[in-house]
């Protein structure tokens, strides 16, 4: 199983999935033909070709799901699938109403490499209960594709000591998580990626790292290198 | 029908509702029993005290639905029911399971005061779909009292110029909202409130007001003081 799951597209000052293209082409392998899953944004179409245009200079063509008359058929002959980011409740809902759930898992578990940014990061854990996204759509369930066996909170943010923002930091949201779901929930500050190869798995990009909430524990900065294997055996 | 919606509970610098007491004594009339409604956070009873020992000064005690025997009925014979804030998914999750929406509309229907902030503004609206939390549970369904036939958004954040952050800003994910849902939707932020007064609607508290997002159009600021009447007629 590989994955490349991004806490984010786009780096602030640089195209469009620029700051992982090196990442991206080493999951990639062989592979030049990318099966993009656009639900996450309302216009499937622009969105593809928004990301095709991005991708064409390093040689990848990209392929929108919602083009395919046999979807499920489209994912097991991916070569790579990318599940873009935008709002994960509507990813969530639109992944269960076309029955894709399973697919994927399948395909990812036969060694079809998955790329996800944002919400595609979402939905590679157990759930989507630890999105920022606003629940703009009812899924069916809550319940994700699982392949990795802990929560992601992409788009990490510090608290920002500055602010008069009466609202939750995104520290004190994830603790809430903690109170209801027995964890661990890992922050990917933006620039940073998680990287799985079968049973490997380490946190990559930018120094700026991630942070580990656990129950139980304080939680814990994880710097950028950090091998984090041990967690597919979490749960 | 009157309802009092906050944004939220507490202003910089300030105590618990402090900015909001005038307010409170007015919507609140000779009421002075508040029964307080505790489950968008994890500890009740601590949250509770907290509220007891806030409104004490100004006269009001405050009991917890969660020691009551029978909900229903001690939302029936309430004073006053103040919903708090927390974190949405979690509040509207107990209000389905504990079985509370009914006997809340029948008792705001029937006269007594509604007092809610955050969350509890939230659970206000027809929906939970334009909370900004983490959907930490999965409630049974995303309906909620529907005191409003529109959307409230607490906390409405303005875009922050200087932010390299590469996440959706608050007015992104309304217009996602929008995407998906026919509208309107009020951003409330901090420090204003909505007032409910029968079929008189209006904008209150400091003067950082509303921002109010339709279908089809611009988003269009709102002014303290503003008469929303015709947004009861909406739906």
């Amino acid at each position: 199983m590989t994955l490349l799951l991004l806490s984010n597209s786009t780096a602030p000052g640089r195209g469009y999935l620029e700051h992982a293209l090196e990442e991206i082409h080493s999951v990639a392998g062989e592979a030049r033909e990318i099966l993009f899953v656009p639900f996450a944004l309302a216009d499937h179409a622009s969105y593809t070709a928004q990301v095709a245009a991005a991708l064409a200079p390093s040689g990848f063509s990209v392929t929108g799901l919602h083009e395919a008359d046999d979807a499920p058929g489209a994912i097991a002959a991916a070569e790579l699938i990318f599940v873009g980011g935008g709002n994960t409740f509507r990813l969530v809902d639109a992944l269960h109403r076309h029955g894709l759930i399973d697919p994927i898992r399948s395909a990812v578990a036969a060694g079809i490499p998955y790329l996800g940014s944002s919400a595609g990061t979402n939905v590679a854990c157990p759930s989507l209960r630890t999105t920022n996204d606003m629940p703009i759509v009812q899924p069916p369930t809550f319940d994700t594709l699982g392949l990795v066996p802990f929560q992601i909170n992409p788009h990490y943010l510090d608290p920002d000591p500055s602010s008069r923002h009466q609202g939750e930091t995104r520290e004190l949201r994830i603790l809430q998580y903690l109170e209801e779901n027995p964890g661990p929930v890992l922050g990917l500050r933006e620039g940073t990626w998680l990287r799985r190869d079968g049973n490997r798995l380490h946190l990559g990009g930018t120094p700026a790292g991630g942070r580990l909430f656990s129950r139980g524990s304080s939680p814990q900065e994880i710097p950028v290198g950090t091998d984090l294997s041990t967690m597919l055996s979490s749960s």
